[in-house]
């Protein structure tokens, strides 16, 4: 596959053709992130799932584990160590941050696509992220070449990836996390259409379901625990802050606090925008952002603006890799609230993932991405 | 389409095949039964929804009702008056008992294939029906004429609803109930493979979500009393008693209870079941039972039996047409007791009529319903 | 009772003399804070519960329409217009805003203290009433004598209305709303303090049961679309707003945003509160400011302040009149983060109403309200 | 307080008298039986808590880790071998099966009253016990001396360890489990009447919320696993089965399913009763069964039997020791069915140890279990 210079329109006219099908690997399949990207891959009609590791539950068939997906696919977890990954297309990195850093270099060596779901590569400046993950980054190199995974908000990056795939160089695509997926859809129209009051603080307060925690069983994640309550956690402390201010190139203006609800999945985060109503001349209601959000979004398959009044639902967003923001603007106080609702494990990662890793292969960005949220 | 002599073969080879795609309606589109069908028609690909009514929604988009659909459809609601139902192929009945039967006959007189997810043509015995729905039934004849829809039990009427539509005649199917589908599909193979203890009862506890007690808001649907909470209800009572004893045949042997619990989704049953041992020779554990239920299944794509030892998840099936069946024999007592979890929505209504449409006219059995569950 | 010149500490000492219970009405007892207050006043020392009224549910046994009160009550609903409302010493108004407005005034000249839990006297300024609730205050001169219940921030309100009573005059407390309750225990103790930066925005982004949405049977209160689901909803439009306002002092200073959750009770409110590090001297860590706020709520025996490092969680309040806080101070960005846990049917309703009625007639704040929330 | 001859009755009249208090400890009070016996025990009017251990979190505030109980206790865990536990009173052991048999010996040496919480003393046969727990009974003379805790039903075996204390003698009550309490309290009054066809099979399908799967972390107890999901487990092999067979006395006679909802607390059995006509004379319908069932558990102060018609709802009766039941009587299929709800951790665990304590101590049953039940 890789050393192919055709252009993604011409990559596109060949979808369905079965020998063009990319040989996809999940490398830490068995955690949340990992077995959403599994079950997307295995619906996907251009990727093809050859493989799917995780050391602890190696020999496991996957629909052992997870008998959702009996029927759909007869694999069996393997170790990282013996799986041929070198082999890969394209390979689905869903392990904690450091172990992606670890099995990355080889991969690339090998000429595999990297779609990195980790926090590994997102983070631009290799000092930050020894400050906030607490351990020097090893792959500054890789680092520096690797692209970022928000095409909403960082096109150029990823179409620069794809360019790089399509010339037969290496490509590493840093998936955005959860929590700044959604909170820089919310904001980032505003931001980038400069309409922010200048060094104003942004308050972004978003709520998680419990999927977002991971799979390890803990206090956190108990049923008991969890059920029937709410909490904050991470209060000015969350790792995703300083990859939110880097989107958004707001550095030291974040006041960014995840919650926890007793949900599954979803993901909504609200926002709350000072403007500069100097800076917004024309932009003085909330059908006026509205638009200019429609606007700024309306090349974008998998965000729905709303119309004024109306509020995003995550049960809208479950399953798929959509996004719905809501927008209300109080010109009495000259602020813009945005709410945004994602899948966490969707749009906030397994999905993300094969639309970035869609646009890198030149398939249509929703290839395998197209189904329907249940409606209740 | 109506009037086609084509064979099943002959039409799956049609599929993708723009021109052949039959156009589906959904009459009583609003409800939860009747938005899965919308959902699932949305994304099959031989059946294009081209109307879908609600008299009390009439004139909103769908997707503004349901914003999960944003994206997926452009449609109105509209009145079952002002819909053409008579110019569909195929139109799927999501309506209260008693509407459908006042519903069905002028479609059928249009040569529209009825797909009938009411109770009003699944009882044969329309005395019976006036006993358990308290009101006459007012369409005998087109009860006699009447297939029902639960293909792996009641094949040969899917069957040869198969074959009238092909050849040009009319055809209503009257899709099985929610805990009929899973209480049956449970006990089925045991009942027919005569292994039953003889005038024995059958003892049928089941457990649904609340997305059965429909979309009207009431107490009972009231989040704060439905959520921490379990309760049984329409305790040897409920409508559906005398469905599984006709399903089963095994008339006036039924216990049947339901329960409500805290869920949106999920519909398990249990059915502890007395096995004649006489008659039960060489079937003398669990695995023996998981053989003759696997052989009793082995051609249905949607049901799946787990090994011994292992029991259904309701979750493993949510968004699906499937059915997980899992088995346990104790020789002691002499009693088996299957477990069978389906989707409400899914098996238990709108797959279970996609399914049986896709029979009627010749398609495959899981066109459009090959979606794979979340596995989280 | 009333009439009673008795200080305080003298009525406290005659508690548990049976002759001294106060008869207690709860008028609107059919909804979920009107209930709430049922429970509380069953099982309080000093009140005896005399009428619950419900026009539309008057002749039902309590224990009927909620059978978790089966064996401690055998009160029926009474209609509002038979109850002998003046003859009760205390009437706590569980009614819709406006209704409130409408029955207290014969309660206040039947010398009954009115505790109300509507939101008709929360606003001092008529004018600002008119235009939240779109609706003009009737009952100009009984807001202006009403005291605002929220013991631990407005102490000199409800210690006035305590006076009142023992001198023999009209008390009527308007309760603060459940978000107003939370919100301003988050923020008091540093808006009090003078620590925070002048003229900047407070974020307050709440999140509640669905309790809180009430017992009307909506979509909204639907089990199906509630669970499973996060959104916001009254995005800068909601009347708690100028409540919030009004007890901080910090008008037009507020950007508040209301979240539903699935879960029935509880409440979490997260306060951004920009801190002036000038005016803050010697108040520089988490650790300080909870010191400040151990000491601001010192005398309150339902307000805990969390060690620094610990946030508060929902489920540790439910069933209690309790308050939990957690605080995390961010000094780079100059930013508080200040979380507040509440049950809202109990700080944020029917407690806080028994809390202030406690306190107006001279016993100890947290009679009947000692009971221990569920560990798990 | 061991040696005190007094008879119940005077030793209730002494109820208040501080000196009086019974000094009561928790063994293995982390776990969620345990934590809730704790709560119980510190809102108890008559014992004091002086001790709670838990091996693994010994140091640790009893309020650090369940923050609910912040300002109820300033209490540490201790270990077991620190814990003075001869000194006590009473101990409640919540400890797994196997632990409490090797605890009870020295306890009940030292003249300290056991309520065992655990499995280890509930099975009159010891046999029994090592095939159902494949482990041998260690302390065959303490299991039979000890008397089994259901007070409703084993009246005569607390009243007996009522007069073994009074006397001076040791004491240890093995407390029913929670689904032997739910299920037998339906299936009682049928079968001790002997209305019950001779031989035939008892079917009980239960469901129960998740703290009834203990406080481990893993994967059954996992948020996301639990969550939106229903199963079955232990399937046949219960071991729980032994236990409601004996209490019930029908050997080999019951099918016993229990299923997993989700839902914190709440526990509801569904009993399925063929009765025999010509013993049950006179009893020929739900009325009938309502009555006889009304004046059984006429003397117990936590059995609440509903009228026809209704049903009971496990969240009525969460946090307290009560128990409610529904009846539904098939004639034509000549069945009762019976419906239990109790709250797990309340009737069925923590508040039935209380319960049984207080008959043993000669309090009130109720003593310290009179709180009410959220309505909502």
């Amino acid at each position: 596959m890789q050393g192919s210079t055709a252009p993604p329109l011409i990559i596109e006219s060949l979808q369905g053709d079965f020998d063009m099908t990319f040989r996809a690997g999940v490398v830490g399949a068995a955690g949340f992130a990992g077995i959403e990207a599994v079950r997307l891959l295995l619906g996907h009609p251009d990727f093809e799932l050859v493989c799917a590791t995780s050391d602890a539950n190696a020999g496991v068939r996957i629909d052992e584990m997870y008998p959702a997906l009996r029927g759909s696919t007869a694999l069996e977890f393997t170790k990282n160590a013996d799986a041929d990954l070198g082999s890969l297309d394209v390979a689905f990195l869903a392990v904690p941050h450091t172990a992606a850093m670890s099995v990355a270099p080889a991969l690339i060596d090998a000429g595999t696509v990297v779609i990195d779901l980790s926090a590994d590569f997102r983070l631009k400046d290799p000092d930050v992220y020894a400050k906030w993950y607490s351990t020097p980054h090893t792959e500054v190199a890789l680092l520096e070449k690797s692209a970022f995974g928000l095409p909403e908000i960082k096109g150029e990056e990823i179409r620069r990836a794809a360019g790089l795939y399509a010339s037969g160089e290496s490509v590493l695509v840093a998936c955005a996390g959860c929590y700044p997926t959604a909170t820089s859809l919310a904001a980032a129209p505003a931001l980038i259409g400069n309409l922010v009051k200048e060094d104003a603080l942004i308050v972004a307060d978003a709520i998680s379901g419990v999927t977002g925690a991971g799979k390890r069983a803990c206090e956190r994640t108990h049923f008991c625990f969890a059920n029937e309550n709410l909490e904050a956690y991470g209060v000015t402390t969350h790792r995703h802050t300083p990859e939110i201010e880097q989107i958004l190139e707001i550095p030291n203006r974040l006041v960014f606090t995840p919650h926890l609800a007793p949900l599954n999945r979803g993901l909504l985060s609200t926002v709350t925008i000072p403007i500069d109503a100097g800076l917004a001349q024309g932009i003085a209601t909330t059908e006026d952002f509205v638009s200019l959000y429609k606007d700024f979004y309306k090349a974008s398959p998998f965000v729905c603006v709303l119309d004024a009044g109306k509020q995003p639902r995550t049960a809208s967003v479950i399953g798929t890799n959509n996004a719905q923001i809501g927008l209300s603007y109080n010109s009495q106080l000259g602020v813009l609230v945005a709410v945004c609702a994602i899948d966490n494990l969707g749009k906030g990662a397994a999905g993300q993932a094969v639309q970035c890793a869609n646009i890198v292969f030149g398939l249509p960005q929703a290839a395998g991405l197209s189904n329907i949220a249940k409606a209740i």
